[in-house]
């Protein structure tokens, strides 16, 4: 039973490494999570426990891996960007993507009952994991803005048909041909005439997502703002310069 | 805010395909166990709850994935085989073991109480996990074999150690010490001399490790037993046949 | 000037092997050939001097690289097949890739006044060059079947195309519009009645492409039949078959 | 002869696309040259119309891809720079790599008699191609900078060596010998002392390789200067900033 005659199917493995000196993301994503919303009666549009339960998993997958330098998450997704100079893993895509998904899978279940009480999930929700590596400053925040304008697109439409279905009793039908090639301005109004809501009042978590950056002493700080203008990245210069300027003058 | 700005960010993720006609492994494996193994306080050298969650969430596992035709595990790590014309997620590599590593822990945490009672994971399991192609039922074969190699030395080695530890109070140091440079029979005769251990003795789960497959109707069975020879393929021929003979016949 | 201050820069190189265990096939393909045709007035639809180059620079390449088992070819293309165990370049598709067609390139160009005497390439063509794995004997005759019949369909089109052009004098547009919507038949009807030609009449080498093996004492051995149907491996069943059934039979 | 039941083989090809937003360098190496070398009677150490006919070939490549912003060359190599926002054949890797070796083999090949006379190659030379991708300015010009010192490293070497096997009739294990643990200073000093030989003094080109880029109306220069240092970047700034300042700022 010698060990070394099966050894050969290692080099069957694949080596796959995510560009050096580039930001990664990982993005992982709820699997079949309009099923597992409706099976637990999440709220809709939004509902904060569930929102309070993506928050508080991505926080502790923040704590597990201390060079996480950002998350931004919405819904059921959540991405996280790892500093540039991240060696974990080695940077290898498998790793990465697999490990980040368990750990927040894992989080996920067992924060769950700090928020939806001792209903114990039996039917557990499963994340999906992808690795994505942007070179420069303004790729990884185009990212960000790409997935905060998702996050607004979405909670619009979704603020809109959830009330035609809850409050004009419309069907799921009814309500998606109601809003068919419907802009921005139409849904604005038609949640202000029909509903008395205006859509800037609704809480920014539902209209911006949450954003998590470490704070003064490495605290997890949580953030709903807008990511796609200045202020913000004017207000956290460090979290995309990891090499102090001084440093870079140097290094050639 | 027009989405279109920043969709180009799309483009810089990767396709990362398994080649088709090849069977797709994924495996998992448990991520700094030997702590989480300590923390819940696992019988030494193997836990029959532990092994039971492990094989209690392989199997739930290959009930949310019908095309896994196989999975072969030991310890904290198990492997899943899929059938060779699976087209899961179009055999995209990040999807494959994202998903699967995301599921297994899933199940394993909310299967946890019913081997473990009340006491809850607080610290919960991560696993990793990674994908491999094989072109040809000899190297699946391998690579099984392979696996089932590493079950058979590891625990002869912890089944040595944990008898010195426990039995003869060494110190890990010291148990480590005194095995070093032995070989199989070396081990063998000192768990017949010291403790009057027949290691062939000893359940069949700690020494293969666990086989799960479908039997009829579909239902998930489970065995303890050789597969490196060719007497558990010969039981089980359509394992490997995805496809019947006819067809092949007529495939060109 | 320390060196080891850059050779970090070496780490960004990406490692891309063969997947171990399958059939290496690297394709080579003209690179705007209908320009270079042009300039060195190549007979159409089928210059033999043109072909005898593509087939003389295969040859060449096979030699230079024995682990090549087959090259099959058809106007500005060849195919070449290496044997499933090769290790040549430790299986790295860069290597492989960029060696192969450089390969071509060069025994193309110095091959040349051979066929085409005094008159030397100036401007000198390019080729491309792709590495594609196949696993299974059915998906490399697969393979091999595709690129010929690929050549039946192009070289029944252009037999046709060159004939309306050269003998009824129409103009590449009006070929083109004149064979729009025809299936095989009605061109080798066209090709009957209009020209009084018998497609099946026409050289093989036209109508099937050019296979080259290693025929007794490893001479190189050119045929141009068909590969499609069972005969041609049936006579050259060494072909496939790299190990010897007794040794793949020890072989678990 | 349905040309569809064969197609799927395209399925097994893999993309592989340089990450956007990233320098691509393309190096092209020599196979084999010390053999080739020979057979060619270069001149030792170095061979001026060698040199001639790779930088003739160098420019041939930049003619036909305009994309390329510079080339850099020494001994049998030449790496080829890409503009950060090339799109040639859509980024991909095996194009790359395959295109450019085969382009520069094509043309060394026909400048040859330009520079070598009559005498035609008859054993022509392979090169080999690899694509790399950078992030960063810093990151690429460490990478030619690694190039520039590997080239001032192997001239001092190969002076001091064919000096001694030249003049000093040694044998080239001798000189290997005598060679063996000298530092940089070692050399420089047995050069002067025992060939009244100033290193300083030997031609640039031999000492710092070629550089080519575009000047004025887009016209090719060659230099032969310090890559390294500043001077030679700052002089020419547009080399890296394919993208005008003002542009960027309004990217985001």
């Amino acid at each position: 039973m010698a060990k070394s005659k099966f050894e050969y199917v290692k080099e069957f493995e694949t080596e796959d490494k995510c560009l050096p000196n580039t930001w990664i993301v990982v993005r992982v994503d709820g699997r079949g999570f309009s099923k597992f919303s409706e099976r637990y009666k999440f709220k809709k549009p939004n509902d904060v426990r569930a929102l309070s339960v993506m928050n508080a998993a991505a926080k502790a997958v923040m704590k597990e891996f201390p060079e996480i330098i950002l998350a931004y998450g919405q819904s059921d997704e959540y991405s996280f960007v790892f500093k540039k100079d991240s060696t974990l893993y080695n940077r290898r895509i498998q790793k990465l993507t697999s490990v980040i998904s368990s750990a927040f899978t894992a989080f996920y279940i067992t924060l769950w009952p700090k928020y939806f009480g001792n209903e114990s999930i039996t039917t557990p929700p499963i994340f999906d994991g992808r690795v994505v590596c942007y070179p420069s400053e303004n790729n990884l925040r185009d990212y960000l803005s790409w997935r905060q304008t998702d996050t607004h697109i979405n909670n619009l439409y979704n603020t809109c048909f959830w009330n035609l279905v809850t409050n004009k009793k419309m069907s799921h039908k009814e309500a998606e041909e109601h809003l068919k090639g419907t802009v921005s301005s139409d849904k604005n109004e038609l949640l202000f005439t029909e509903f008395g809501i205006n859509y800037n009042n609704e809480p920014e978590e539902f209209r911006k997502g949450t954003v998590i950056i470490r704070g003064s002493k490495k605290k997890l700080e949580t953030h709903n703002c807008d990511i796609i203008g200045n202020n913000f990245w004017d207000d956290h210069k460090e979290l995309l310069n990891s090499v102090p300027p001084q440093q870079v003058k140097n290094q050639t």
